[in-house]
């Protein structure tokens, strides 16, 4: 095939970024932006762009980065794959992955589509580094650390409490998977902190974890999309223990994020029709270039 | 399929190590063991199985463990796919891999069977990190640091020294790519050190790395099969720099080695008939378990 005709639906934070993933890849082409308004108003970089309500008013479209929530993931996946355009979300509820896998799969062999799901880093790469990590040593532990960055579940739960205007929840590894709360909260007038912090650390989100709640006067001064993880497994090769891996990033979330759809929406197109996550993938599938050349250089 | 039949061929240290991997996996059984002398001599671990000089010997093979020197891959794994049977080898001359897939693609297409090549750590399991920290930020440097551990290859070259009775050279890594060679010799009766010294240095395997030459009196008292690696990178996902990505690892290098052969024995029997490096399998394909199972676990 020539260019890959990518359309980016939705355009929050995650779609900004794909469409940059997008106009950075040489073997892609921006077929346009889907957003609800159809308008590009307010976003300069869109005027080069149709912007359309209906993805059906675009030409041609091979794949689709549905950077939508998750929660609006599986509808919209189902309406592309009808029209035989491949998708790719970053679904992130880890315990509903399967069974969106299995919804998705039929629809996308019926009309000889592919789709790839939860295509961002945990759910994602990170899956591809567990993954490869139990392969290296299958008996075992492995940890996931996450952090030091923002939670979005967790601010929004932290959101909803009464007398809280806006908040920001701070994940921090502490080890071994396990994870502190840091919950930075503006109060509406009148608030009780006390009542606020009882609050928050009541919730089932958080009461598990170490929480601190901390009062703050601007929430958007503490705005910051940086992100990371630690992964660690100790294991078993063979009959051989104590092998030791570790992973690690430090990056920009939404970015990374729309990189990886990006990378698997290339990836769509050497599959065969259906769904998949991103451990069914080769790796190599996610790259541009010539598949020999790659071989050469990576191997 | 049910349990899979497979044959270790070559029973040096990375053979001993695959037929511990292959005795840990429950959806594996050895098919048997091809040795030269065809003899279980020396090994009391082989008396529960049969040791032959010829792989016909042996009743059902599903696939081979070639634990045999790279040199010779080539044409074991020819003669082993005529046969029909899968081949996994630990080929690791790095600036010949790609001739190697290109000479057995054909030759496994015709016969039915799948080659997975240079299955061990590097080339192998680092190949397929190095890929996707790549699909993860295309434009941007990666560096793999090697050590601290033994190199075989800079051994080999030192032993060959005139005056060294025995040598180990362990790689030190000193960041971006670099390594110094800490050279353990042990010494003919009447050579001169600084003589050995100086032909250790200039050789081409030693003469762009910081090389330090180090006489001792036993070289088995040195012997220590631990390895490891730091792969790092820092690129660019989209149009957003400054992503940091690391790898590292601390393993018995045979035992690891086997593990990722064993591992990829098993793979080969989800891919069509062909030659592929690891960077071509789909990492789901490497673990045992129902795939619903690790997808939900793993991703």
């Amino acid at each position: 095939m020539g260019t890959i005709k990518v359309a980016i639906v939705g355009y929050g934070n995650i779609g900004r970024y794909a469409l940059e993933a997008v106009e950075a890849a040489s073997d892609m082409e921006c077929a346009g932006v889907v957003r609800r308004s159809g308008s590009s108003d307010g976003f300069p970089e869109l005027e080069k762009y149709r912007v359309v309500s209906d993805v059906k008013a675009l030409s041609t479209v091979d794949a689709a980065i549905l950077a939508v929530p998750s929660r609006k993931v599986c509808q919209t996946a189902v309406s592309y794959l009808g029209l035989g355009i491949n998708t790719v979300d970053s679904f992130d509820i880890h315990s509903e992955i399967l069974s969106l896998k299995e919804c998705l799969d039929p629809l996308a062999r019926q009309s000889g589509a592919v789709s790839v799901i939860s295509a961002g880093w945990d759910p994602g790469s990170d899956s591809m580094v567990r993954a490869l990590m139990q392969a290296l040593s299958p008996k075992g532990l492995t940890y996931t650390n996450f952090g030091p960055g923002r939670s979005m579940g967790h601010s929004v739960v932290a959101k909803a409490v009464e007398g809280v205007r806006d908040a920001l929840s701070v994940t921090i590894p502490v080890g071994a998977g396990v994870h502190r709360r840091m919950v930075y909260v503006e109060l509406e007038q009148g608030a009780s902190f006390e009542n606020v912090r009882e609050g928050i650390v009541a919730d089932p989100y958080f009461a598990d974890d170490e929480t601190y709640v901390i009062q703050v006067t601007d929430i958007s001064q503490l705005n910051d999309v940086g992100h990371g993880v630690n992964m660690v497994r100790k294991g078993v090769s063979g009959k051989t223990h104590n092998q030791q891996f570790e992973f690690n990033m430090k990056i920009n979330n939404p970015a990374l994020t729309a990189q990886v759809m990006v990378s698997a929406a290339r990836a769509s197109f050497r599959q065969a029709p259906g769904c998949y996550t991103m451990i069914e993938l080769p790796v190599i599938d996610l790259l541009e270039g010539e598949r020999s050349d790659l071989i050469a250089k990576l191997v």
